[in-house]
C-alpha cells in the first residue's frame, strides 16, 4: 500500500487542472493522469510534478495503460470535447456518450471498487449513460453535476451581503446547464433564512433572486466567452468532490444522481443533494421545494430525459 | 513589519492550549505567549517551540512584559480562574473581573488597534466588563460566546444524522452557560430545514432537540467531570476566531456582543450571530425566533443582566 | 473503509497532546484514544472533539477496549510514567518496560500490521524490548528517537544564523537522553556546509556548537523546570512522524532503531536516520561520522546497552 | 486592511497558473490578477474564483488598471512571450525588455514598497533589466531564478535514491537556461553527504551526476515538446517564494539577484542561494564551490553578460 491514490482520465484543459488542483490542494497521495495519447499525459503530468519538491510529499504520474489505474480509490473522467462559446453542452452528447461508455468498461475491468467522478458534458446524461453502462453499483458513479453552479451562486450572493461565501448555503439543482436554478426557498445566510436577513439598501428579496439565477446561469458563458474554455473552477470543485470521497468526508454536494423516487420524475439524472463519502453517493437527501421549484425541477428532468431517449434511440452509446 | 502576530496572555491550561493550536493550525506568522510569572510563559512557548520545526515557519515566544504584545492582529484573554467541577460560571465573577479590566488596561495602552477575544469565564460579563473598561471601539472587543456550544451541538446532530458536522447549521444562542439554548426554528442540514430531514427511524423531532439541548449544555460538566478542566475544546474554537480576524474571513460566529436593540433586551451582552473579520465583530445579524425562543433568550439575558449589575453593585470591576 | 486511522495508547500528558496534535494537523482521518480508564480517555477525546466542527472532517473517539483499534495504520504508545524534574529517564526503566510488553502484546493481537511508536521514556530501551517482545516484523517498530532533540537544535541554530529552520539541515543521533549528540560534520545550511557558512560576527564555529549542544541536551530540563513535564513538543514531533507513515512520504527521520550491522556497535536501539513509510522503517541509512563522533555513538550504544541488560538481569519485561 | 494581498501582471497561462496555484495553496487572502486586456483577465480571474467558495475564504479579481495593485506585499510578473520550443530563452530577450521596464515603471508609481518577483524569460537578463530600471532598492527585486530547475533535480535524484525530495538537498545554480548546473560539490541526502549515500546498484556517483544534470537541463525542453509550454510547475514554484514573501519565512530559494562580490564575477545578474522573507532578497549566501563549478559559474555569467550588454547595446530597454 503506498497511500490514497486517485486518476484523472483525459488530459486535456480540465483533466490536467483537475491533476494540477488535486496536487496543491493535496487531495490524496498520488495522482496518475491517463491520456490514449502518452506524450500529452506526460507533457501535463510532468509539468504538475516539477514543483511538489517545494510544496509537498506527492506523486503524479503520467499513463496511458489503463491497467496504472488499478488501486485507485476515486477515478475523474474527464475525456471528450468541452463546450465551446456558443455550443449548448446537449449538442456535446453525441460525440461523447460513446467515448464515455468505453471508458467505463476499461475501469470497469481495472478498478471495479473505485468512486467515479464525470466531468464531460453535458454531465448528466452521460451519468446516466455510465449507469446504464457500468458493472459496478450505482453509487459509486456520479457525475458532477452543479456543484460548480451553487459555488458560483454564493460567491455572488456572498459578496452582495458582504458575508463570507462558506457562510452562504443555497443548493442550485437540476441540469447543470440551461434549466438548473436555486432553490431559494430553503436559502440561508449562516443559519438565518435569506427571507430574514437584512439586505443592501434599495435591494429587493426577488430582484436579488432574479437577478443572481441569471447571472449564475450565465457565468459559464461569460467565461467562456473570455477564455475561450473553462478549467480552474470545475478543477477545484471536483478537487473538493474527491477529496470528500478519500477521506470519507460525508458532506452534502449537488452531484448527478438518479433522482430519488420521491420527486416523481423517473429514472432521470440530474444534480440534486447528496451525502458524499467514501462509498461515493452514500445517501440522496430530499428537498421539501416550493410549487414553483417543483416545476423547474419538473422541467429540468423533461430536458435532460429527452436528450437522453433521443441518444438510445440513435443507438450510439449503449451498445 | 514581520507577518502576522497574535498574542494570548495567561499561560495556563486555556491560553497554552490556545497559543499551542495557532501554531498547529498555522493561524498566523507568530505567537507572543504572555505570563505575569516568565518561568510559566517560557515552560509554555519553549514546548510548543520545539516541534515547529517539522511543522512550519512560525515563531512563538515567551514574556511577561506587555510591551511586547504591541503590534498585535489579535489578542486572546485567558487569565484568572478557570471553571471547576461544581462550580458555576457567574460564581466565579467576583474574582475575574478586576484582573480582566486591569489586563484590557494594559492593551489599550500596548495594542490599542488589535481585536480583543475574551475566553475566561463567565465570558459574557467579563466581555461587558471589558467594553465598559476599555477606550478601544466595541467592534474591538468581543467573548467567545458560544461558539464552542455551537460545535458541540453541531458534532453530535451531525453524528446522529449521519451528515458531515460542517454541513449541519444550527446556532446555540445567549450565555455561555446554563441557559445557553439552540434555536431549532432556523436549524437545517446543508440548506434542507431539520424539519423536513429524514430522521433515524423511530426518532421524532421534538425528542431529538430535547435530548441534543440536554447533552450539549452538560456536555462542559461531562468533561470537568473526566479531565478537571477543558482545554483543547475551547483553544480550536478560539483559534478558529482568531484566523477568521488575521485573514478577514467575514465568517459567522455566535461571539458575545452587546445585543443589537431590536432584540429589545436591553445592554446585555451575549452570544449572538456576528461577522467576524479584520476589524472584529463586522456586523451584528439578526435572527428571526420563535416565541419560545425569544422568551428563552429573554431568560438568559436577565440571568446575565443581573450577574453584571450585583457586580456592578460591588464596585470590584469598573473601579 | 473511513479513511486512515492512527490510534493513540494512553491518554495522559503526551497522549492526549498527540491526539490533539493528530486532529490540529489533519494527519489522518480518524483518531482513537486508547486509556485503561475509560473516563480519562473520554474526558480527553471529548475536549479535543469539541472544536472539530470548527476545524475540519475527523472524528476522534475514546476507547477502554484494544479491540476499537483494530484497523488502525499506525499506534502511538504513550504509557508508563514520564520522566520528572531531576529524574533520568534510564530510572523509568524498571516501571515501564513491563507495561511496554503488556501493551505491544495486546496490539500484537488487535493491529498486527500497524506501524508502532513508541514514546515513552527511556525511549530507546524500551523500544529495543518492544522489538524483542513482539511478533511483527522489525520495520514495523520505531521509538520517537531524537526526532524532538533534531528540531531543537535546528531551531536555535535557525535563529542564530538568521535563517528559516526548516533549510538547517544537522542531525542529533544516540541515546534520546544525556548520551544524545548532533553530527557537526555533516551540518548544513541549505546545502551550504556550516564550516563554510558565514557566522554571527565575533563567533567561532567550535563555541557555537559547544553551546549548542549543551543547550540542546539541557532543554528538555529547562522546560521540566518550569512546566512540570514536556507534552506539546513531542507530540507535534510524533505527529509529524504519524503523517509521514500514513501519507508513505518517506522522509527522514531519526527514529530508535536497532543500529546497522556497519556502525559495529552490536544489536543496540538507538535514533538513526531512516526513512519513514508506510512499511514502518522503510530504510535506516548509513552515516558518515568522524572520528569524536564515532566515539559518542559508542558511548551512547554502551549506556543503553547496559541500561538494557540489566533490565534482563532483572527479567522484569521479557517473561 | 484587509489580509494579505498578492498581484500577478500578465493572464497568459503563467500568469493565471501563478493565481490560481496562490489560491489553491492560499498563500495570500487576496489575489489581483492584472493584464491590459481585461476580458482576459476576467476570463481566467473568474474561472479561478468559481470554486473558492468551496475551498477557502480568498478573493481574486481582475483589473486592467494598475492603480488597483495598490496595497499589495507582493508583485508576480509574467508578461512577455515565454519560450516556445526550439526558441532559446535568449532570443526572446529583445522583445521582452522593454516591456519589462515599462511594467517596472507602472510598478514603482502604484506599489513601491512591493517584492517583486520576475517570471518572464530570459529571467536573468530582465531582472538585471529591471534593476537597473527601478527606482526601488535591489532587495524588493528578483527573477524566479534556478529555483524550478532545482526543484526538478530534487524531484528526480529522489525518486532515484527512494527518498523523499524535501530531504534532498542539492542547489542548481547560474542562468536559469543552458548553463544552469548543479552544485554536486554539496549535495547531501538528509543531512548525510551524496558521496556518502548508497547509490542503487551498479551506478557510479559520477554517471548519476552526469545523467542529472542532462535530464534537469533537458526538462523544460521535454515538456514543451509535449505540451508547447510550461505552465503549472513555475506557477508552483513562483508560488512557493511568494508565500515566502508573505509570510516571512525567511527560507532559502536559488533566485535571480545580483551576484554577490566574492564570486567575483561583476554586476550580472543569475540564480543564487538567497535568504527570502518580507523584504524579499534579505541576504546573499556564499557557496563554496569546487574548482569545476567555478568555471561553470564564470561561464554561466558570460553568458549572461554578454546578452545583456548587446541588449544595452541596442539600447532597447534601458532609455
Amino acid at each position: 500500500m503506498t497511500g490514497s491514490m486517485v486518476s484523472v482520465v483525459g488530459a486535456g484543459h480540465v483533466g490536467s487542472a483537475v491533476a494540477n488542483a488535486l496536487v496543491l490542494l493535496r487531495a490524496c497521495d498520488r495522482v496518475v493522469l491517463f491520456d490514449r495519447d502518452s506524450a500529452r499525459a506526460e507533457g501535463e503530468a510532468w509539468d504538475i510534478a516539477d514543483a511538489i519538491p517545494l510544496l509537498s510529499e506527492m506523486e503524479i504520474l503520467p499513463t496511458a495503460d489503463y491497467a496504472d489505474l488499478s488501486g485507485s480509490e476515486a477515478v475523474v473522467v474527464t475525456v471528450g470535447a468541452t463546450s465551446g462559446p456558443g455550443q449548448s453542452r446537449l449538442e456535446l452528447l453525441g460525440s461523447n456518450a460513446g467515448i464515455t461508455a468505453a471508458v467505463i468498461g476499461e475501469l470497469d475491468r481495472f478498478c471495479p471498487d473505485a468512486v467515479v467522478i464525470l466531468v464531460s458534458n453535458p454531465v448528466d446524461v452521460l451519468t446516466r449513460v455510465a449507469i446504464e453502462t457500468s458493472t459496478r453499483p450505482a453509487h459509486l458513479l456520479m457525475g458532477a453535476g452543479t456543484v460548480l453552479d451553487g459555488a458560483r451562486l454564493r460567491q455572488r450572493l456572498g459578496k452582495l451581503l458582504g458575508v463570507e461565501k462558506e457562510d452562504v448555503h443555497v443548493y442550485v439543482i437540476g441540469e447543470h446547464g440551461d434549466s438548473s436554478f436555486p432553490v431559494w426557498s430553503s436559502a440561508t445566510v449562516g443559519a438565518i433564512r435569506l427571507e430574514n436577513f437584512r439586505l443592501p439598501e434599495s435591494t429587493s428579496l426577488s430582484q436579488l433572486e432574479d437577478e443572481l439565477t441569471a447571472t449564475t446561469r450565465r457565468r459559464g458563458l461569460d467565461i467562456l466567452d473570455r477564455k475561450g474554455f473553462t478549467s480552474y473552477g470545475v478543477a477545484g470543485a471536483v478537487a473538493r468532490i474527491v477529496r470528500a470521497v478519500v477521506r470519507d468526508e460525508k458532506r452534502i454536494f449537488m452531484v448527478s444522481v438518479l433522482a430519488a423516487e420521491e420527486y416523481g420524475i423517473g429514472d432521470v439524472v440530474l444534480g440534486l443533494p447528496c451525502v458524499i463519502g467514501r462509498a461515493g453517493v452514500e445517501r440522496r437527501l430530499l428537498l421539501t421545494l416550493s410549487e414553483d421549484e417543483e416545476r423547474s425541477l419538473q422541467r429540468s428532468a423533461e430536458v435532460l430525459d429527452t436528450a437522453y431517449r433521443s441518444l438510445a434511440a440513435a443507438g450510439s452509446s449503449t451498445e
